[in-house]
């Protein structure tokens, strides 16, 4: 009697070597453990989640639309939904929109329908460490562009252009996770036309895009490429942050060549988004003044939360640390002194029962080891001034220093 | 003003080539118009959805966990539903087991962690078309093995498995979609042998498994193996026909090390399975008692339906007509007289207001011209008297002979 379980791994494809746990699947796995103060996993406030009227919804539509809701149904996605969506969107038809199970299967399904191996794909740094997983498999190269408060710089932005083509250049303008930036109107405006003027399509995930804190919402680079033509970019939004993570509803917005080709490669993936999720979610935002509520208490509770992790840095970190203030999103993004290995600082803060994510993985070309990513989203003010205090001790341990009381 | 949009066509990948529109897709759309009386999708019934329950379960699911249902969870899945898998495969611990998004995830993933480019995947003729568009992007070889009525037929799989390795066979044993094919139990035995003597493993998928007519299930590839020690089966299934399809819950069970593996793809894939549909499903099937008579009642009626069937294929199908008399399942598979293209008599076919899948796309050499799948599962006495005289008609038409009255 022989198991040949050990037979799997020489069986694995090439791509898989490029699959692997991440940093910050195990960090969640070790901070669910009681006791810890953690500001690792970029959870959105369950306190907020709209539960009561998710359970009046799921009542109606399941008592007028039953059999649909059940039923397989067309890969695009629920039309009500796409309408919705597209009305949303400058110059966008339902045609343009693809329904996909959050947006890490959209960024699946683009790097499946672009990406070959040893395709070049330009990316931020930092950029979203979920983008790098889900492009991994189809082997890219990383072409890592640096960025200022603004956002991406346009002169290395340019170079890196200009030096060998890229299949497109994945950009988090609003509110990024993990830096929290906020790319300014010129900015976007330059990075845009940069991009028309090299024929590279931008990706352009916008999860983050609902949850400023003051003032009015920039235009998306979807809206600025639409104004000198389009076609150019593809719009990737959810509605993780505004509703409930745990539907996996979000859609890619993008021109017709693209979402034919995602649209196919969707239906050999998962065949279509749950249909009971997907009418949920339209039952839900088609109420807008609802929806604007939702998402105004979301707004006002992270500008709290984040306020109250500001004045809570200010206190506890020590003076050569630094940080970008938000103007909204979840996330603090710290710089320490050249030489501390936030990596190092993690074990340090799990003996102070505290954490975060290191900022390393966050960047493509392994660089950034002395940054990291706090979420204020879901803490409490007690969590924050206690957690960011234990933060302290660790770090001022690590270099050496006396903590502040 | 220029639109970009043609620039996104030279920009795809070389697998893209493989991401194609599927005819069940457009089928589909067809015969959703009215007047249409279809057997070609393989829809379950809608009328034994239990979409009281399904209320009822997830307004206690909100009540009580209400937090966890709407927030992110883990890859994995939820622990409770992986432990009820678990409990039903022999030898197998949730350790064992990956919650996916439908078994077209399952098969994506397994596709995505198995299959280079050039990789020999070895199919029956016919095989399940759907698992072509998932393997497909991976751009494997396809080694179709031809089956009798038991399933593959044994010479020419052990043939095939000597020629040359294979990365792994892909089969379905009970109910196979599309020729509702069960495969005996010595047929079974021998196949698994096979598979461990050639160190090939097997991909069972088992979507049907439940909709046996009368009798008692037959072992399952997984635990045939398991008997001779296991570690050479992976195995797929699902709660779509049990439960409901637009649900999208499904499960794959197998040696840690690929499980482990499929769990890094998926979290790239698609972070998660939607938490309230694993929830969901699982508050149904706990229930025992509730969940066997929910599967009686669908085994009764499809039983009925299949008898329906195929009292109208003996009144008006030509002579020369043949079929396989299905134990389970949902589907007939016809094989017309040879010459016949079953392409052609679907457009005769939709003339006379009915439909069915061609038998070609599922048989991934190409052959298999002049077979046929009707499904019916969904289809009322009425509907399939009308629907085979309709389809009789377009026969008769096509071979030149006068129909049956």
């Amino acid at each position: 009697m022989e198991n040949l379980e050990a037979n799997f791994e020489p069986r694995f494809a090439a791509r898989t070597k490029r699959i692997q746990a991440s940093t910050i699947r195990e960090i969640l796995k070790l901070t669910s453990q009681p006791g810890y103060i953690s500001f690792a996993g970029g959870l959105p406030a369950a306190d907020l989640f709209p539960i009561e009227r998710i359970g009046e919804a799921t009542q109606r539509i399941l008592r007028e639309q039953g059999v649909q809701a059940l039923q397989y149904s067309t890969t695009e996605g629920h039309l009500p939904l796409r309408e919705w969506i597209a009305s949303r969107v400058p110059g966008a038809t339902p045609e343009n929109v693809q329904i996909v199970s959050g947006s890490q299967q959209g960024l699946d399904l683009i790097g499946k329908v672009l990406i070959d191996p040893g395709s070049r794909v330009l990316v931020e740094a930092p950029t979203y460490l979920g983008a790098l997983s889900a492009f991994n498999p189809y082997e890219p190269e990383y072409v890592s562009v640096p960025m200022d408060d603004e956002g991406l710089e346009l002169e290395a932005l340019e170079a890196a252009l200009q030096a060998r083509p890229v299949k497109f250049m994945y950009v988090l303008p609003t509110f990024q996770n993990p830096s929290g930036r906020l790319m300014g109107l010129e900015r976007r405006r330059a990075i845009v036309e940069l991009a028309r003027k090299y024929r590279t399509p931008i990706l352009e995930d916008d999860a983050y895009a609902e949850l400023y804190f003051d003032g009015k919402p920039l235009p998306t680079l979807y809206a600025l490429d639409h104004a000198l033509g389009g076609g150019n970019v593809i719009y990737l939004s959810t509605t993780s942050k505004t509703l409930a993570p745990g539907l996996r509803v979000a859609w890619v917005v993008g021109p017709r060549p693209l979402i034919q080709k995602i649209t196919f490669a969707k239906q050999g993936a998962d065949l279509h988004t749950p249909t009971l999720n997907q009418m949920l979610v339209y039952e839900l935002v088609r109420d807008g003044a609802w929806y604007g509520e939702q998402i105004d208490k979301i707004r006002q509770t992270y500008q709290t939360r984040c306020h109250w992790m500001l004045q809570a840095l200010q206190k506890y970190m020590p003076e050569d640390m630094g940080w970008i203030v938000p103007k909204g999103g979840m996330f603090f993004w710290l710089t320490a002194p050249a030489g501390l290995d936030s990596l190092e600082l993690l074990k340090k803060a799990v003996e102070e029962k505290t954490a975060f994510v290191p900022g390393q993985p966050f960047f493509a070309d392994g660089s950034g080891k002395n940054t990291l990513r706090l979420s204020y989203s879901s803490a409490s003010h007690e969590q924050i001034e206690d957690g960011l205090q234990r933060l302290g001790r660790a770090i001022h341990r690590m270099l050496g220093r006396a903590p502040v009381a």
